[in-house]
């Protein structure tokens, strides 16, 4: 079985099982199921909106082919002729703001030339900073990645820094994660133990975001938390459509339009010059939004 | 005076002119005026919110120079060395969603070399696409044009149906408008012609706007109808992120954020797979979203 099947087909077990666990937590809402093909490929978009904890969210798997465009070797950064490549992405904005937006993209490449690498990562963005739900949630990456490799953890939580980054706002997106790029395979850290490691981040996650839900879904709001709400998921609408390489490199590849932009938050608000008041709750999530936090030491409030 | 001088103060004059208009227009909402001065330069951005009319609104004036970063002279297409831009860009979302988005910008840009060009451009995006309104658009625009030059009208109408459109979704962000970037002034239309014609363009462009203000500000609409302009403003904000190059320009050279993303429509909503009921006139405004549609000369409905 060729390497590009085996990542592929565990991928599309995977977003099954994503679902599964999803639909669960919420209680209420289902996965729509919309397979698409085209030129590029084919692809699953699962879909699922207005649920009773989830508002939009979707788990997307693709298979795609083809040669690599002007723009896509540009926005890549690589020259080449020919790619396959096979992802699994995902997230969920949910309707209780104090309900982060979690997302999680696993990803496989291959160039004809023999070339492969993986790439992934979750990472988390909160309408508001919760000091211990950050550091659990950077635990539990640091966990998965720790069973691997313990360099995994801190590298990786810096390149989602890094990444997660909104330079027009100096401001992280969120409160990070991990991420990684172009990982390829060596003697030491083989195909199939990459393989593992982006699996078994992929299946942690929905175990990762039904806790948060669990914990936060049933609490009081008010109009101001959802003002808030989509103030915050402007910035993310921001992010994606002026910075994602997924989003740019999807769009400008021909892909599924509509699978591509699921990522955008359901209603989104932008004020002129919007400052939250001195001392409030917003504030206090605004200047969590730096790189090179140390949530896993960071002191509890 | 230096030519940058000349089309900077009459720029400045006109930001004054255009809001004095907008805000006997609007009867209510009033501009604020913010100054800015970075290291790129300075600008003043006016900033209309909560009008009786209008949602939100801006007319900016910049004067701007510096060295060609790498992003710059990719995203501009030109290589050199140092650069002096002015520039006055306006948009106007209003509350009444029978009342279209306006958007219009003169800019003139300057090289070291001595190189100098003039760009610009009026546009409409309607939420709901009036045939009579777009004619009487397309006609005001043609007018101005013919005063100067016969072959501008048809030449910027076509580069406007080119530039605003989204390929990711094949349709036209509106109904277009004129639009030109780079024209350099020559001996038989020299530096003197090209800043009275953006200054014309600039001069009726808050008078065009007043008309449609007074036509439809006050038509009663529905939750629906208002549904519907969240959907159509989403589109609008997927553009000016994805594909403006005034966007891109602005937030890679380090311009004002605040000021660049004005722009952006209030409120957006972005629904997965979202498609109007067959035979509404949401569905009758999709239809029109195509390029090369010859306005002027459409058959009324």
């Amino acid at each position: 079985m060729q390497h590009i099947d085996k990542v592929s087909s565990k991928f599309e077990k995977l977003q099954e099982h994503a679902c599964n666990i999803i639909e669960k937590s919420d209680g209420s809402g289902t996965f729509t199921k919309d397979s698409w093909q085209k030129d590029i490929g084919k692809g699953i978009t699962r879909v699922i909106t207005n649920g009773d904890k989830i508002s939009k969210g979707a788990v997307n798997f693709s298979r795609v082919s083809g040669p690599l465009s002007k723009e896509m070797s540009k926005s890549l950064g690589i020259k080449g002729e020919h790619f396959t490549a096979t992802g699994l992405s995902s997230i969920f904005h949910a309707v209780n703001p104090f309900v982060p937006t979690i997302h999680m993209n696993v990803r496989y490449f291959r160039l004809d030339n023999g070339t492969e690498w993986f790439g992934g990562g979750i990472d988390l963005t909160p309408i508001y900073v919760d000091v211990e739900q950050a550091k659990n949630f950077h635990l539990q990456l640091k966990n998965i990645c720790d069973k691997y490799d313990s360099t995994f953890y801190p590298y990786f939580k810096k390149w989602a820094d890094d990444y997660f980054y909104s330079k027009h706002r100096s401001e992280t997106r969120g409160v990070g994660g991990i991420f990684f790029d172009r990982q390829k395979p060596s003697k030491t850290f083989d195909f199939e133990k990459w393989m593992s490691f982006t699996a078994n981040l992929a299946e942690a996650y929905p175990e990762i975001y039904t806790e948060m839900l669990a914990k936060n879904a049933r609490k009081p709001y008010t109009e101001k938390n959802i003002f808030w709400q989509k103030i915050r998921w402007a910035k993310y609408a921001e992010f994606n459509l002026l910075f994602d390489r997924g989003t740019r490199f999807g769009i400008e590849s021909g892909g599924n339009t509509e699978s591509i932009l699921i990522s955008l938050p359901p209603e989104v608000r932008w004020e002129y010059n919007y400052t939250p008041e001195k001392g409030s709750k917003e504030e206090q999530t605004q200047q969590f939004l730096k790189k090179n936090i140390d949530w896993i030491n960071l002191p509890e409030a």
